[in-house]
């Protein structure tokens, strides 16, 4: 028997997860209440099954995905809880474990099995891409709704909070790094020496100037929703005793470049040093 | 005719810096009062003459070349002032540039020119590990001074503080990504999910955990006199604009590994993450 899975919401990344679960023999809805023109049309383009609210997604699915941006995680769920769901509730989402935690709890009934879940890399097109870390004592049966697509998936453990936290140190690293370099070239720019910066980086480590130039530009359109995850990285380094203040400059940088959000075409260097850069007082 | 050249206050750093000016022909001389029986025989077995006070190193000299704590910055120009000390004096600790310039000011008199420097890499042993930045008007007279020795010289320009900014720049990249590393491990390792994220840096990165944690343990001695340059960083950034509390987190990383200071062996990564670890409040 197919798991009917329900996605909430489908973006790129969720539309992803959705694929590998219908490339596994699942049955895949998602619901159209209040979504866009063009989030219908790649919903029913990647052949989910539409839904026309929140209540039926709820009443039809035995699984239901959430993955939308950090904050609307805890809104999300209660919506569900609201409906009165009865089945596996993975939260997906790149928040902090007791953020996590604290949404478990807010749905802890009979009805719910509470499973936790980070996503680590680009959308899953292509196998070897996209990892899936679940946690919680339910976390196998979700693991079980995507055994043949290319979304790869791991268990944890039994604990809600594993899965997330592991995914938020692996975003500590990738998108705080991107956010140190941001910082220290607007520095070198704002100081006229970026240029000497780069070039002894270069005798340094041959590859590094651009390579690190190229991941700052790749998510500066994307930047708007990565300041919520690194808040919820720092609540993360702060819960296990480590400094947390790497993370609030980091959502800082991020937060300067929210203009890049409907941009056509990817910034060069020189416009993402603009735009995080401020006369200091 | 050589330089008359004195080096305040001659470590492992210093000593490389001298050996250099004394390969290059130059007369190289320190002084010893209020050192240490280690550091006399460190001087006089690489070959530097030694004077009895810094009176006597101010009389003699025409370049003085300060290598010291950041923190001893400051206090080591106003000594040197107050010996009415004339020539050149080369200020090539890891300093912000607004405390740099402060140090220039309070050394602007007729008699001394003031020269901005930055050391970059290990010890100057071999060629193309060590590079020495300047700025400031008569920095090319202190580049002269290493003409010939394993250090390498690059004057950046006119401006007392573009040498001490770009030597920022370069330690905000390499001692603060190693802060954020210890950082984020810490954090794993107090989630129990440390082996998970080594395992997908792994997959990601091949080799990147094991580079990470020997730069980590390898910092760990030096960690007490980092806390002070990574202030100076954080002053760095705010300066140019940038949020700067990426390296107060890193100034905490370090502090809390200052009792690593006299350890006889590098300790292992267990070792660091175990000292850096603070039960949450």
């Amino acid at each position: 028997m197919p798991a009917r899975i329900g996605i909430l919401h489908p973006g790129e990344m969720g539309i992803s997860i959705a694929a590998s679960a219908l490339h596994s023999g699942q049955d895949v809805y998602w619901c159209e209440a209040g979504r866009s023109q063009a989030s219908r049309q790649r919903a029913i383009g990647a052949g989910l099954k539409s839904l026309p609210d929140l209540q039926e997604l709820c009443d039809t699915c035995d699984v239901l995905i959430s993955v939308c941006p950090p904050h609307g995680a805890s809104q999300l769920a209660s919506e569900v809880l609201a409906c009165n769901y009865q089945g596996i509730y993975a939260d997906l989402n790149a928040i902090a474990p007791d953020t996590v935690k604290t949404i478990a709890a807010s749905m802890a009934n009979d009805d719910i099995s509470f499973v936790d879940g980070g996503i680590i890399g680009m959308p899953a097109i292509k196998p070897g891409t996209t990892w899936l870390y679940l946690s919680g004592t339910e976390a196998e049966k979700v693991a079980e709704c995507f055994s043949n697509g290319p979304l790869e998936t791991s268990v944890l453990g039994d604990e809600i909070g594993q899965a997330s936290g592991l995914k938020m140190c692996f975003a500590a690293n990738s998108k705080g790094t991107a956010a140190l370099h941001t910082a220290i070239l607007g520095a070198a720019e704002a100081m006229g020496v970026r240029q000497a910066l780069e070039k002894q980086w270069e005798i340094y480590t041959p590859g590094f100037t651009e390579k690190s130039q190229a991941r700052i530009k790749q998510v500066a359109r994307k930047a708007w929703r990565f300041s919520g995850e690194m808040k919820e990285i720092a609540a993360t380094l702060e819960a296990s005793g480590m400094p947390p203040a790497f993370f609030l400059a980091a959502a800082e940088i991020y937060e300067r470049q929210a203009a890049f959000k409907d941009a056509a075409e990817e910034p060069d260097i020189e416009g993402v040093l603009e735009m995080v850069s401020r006369k200091p007082e």
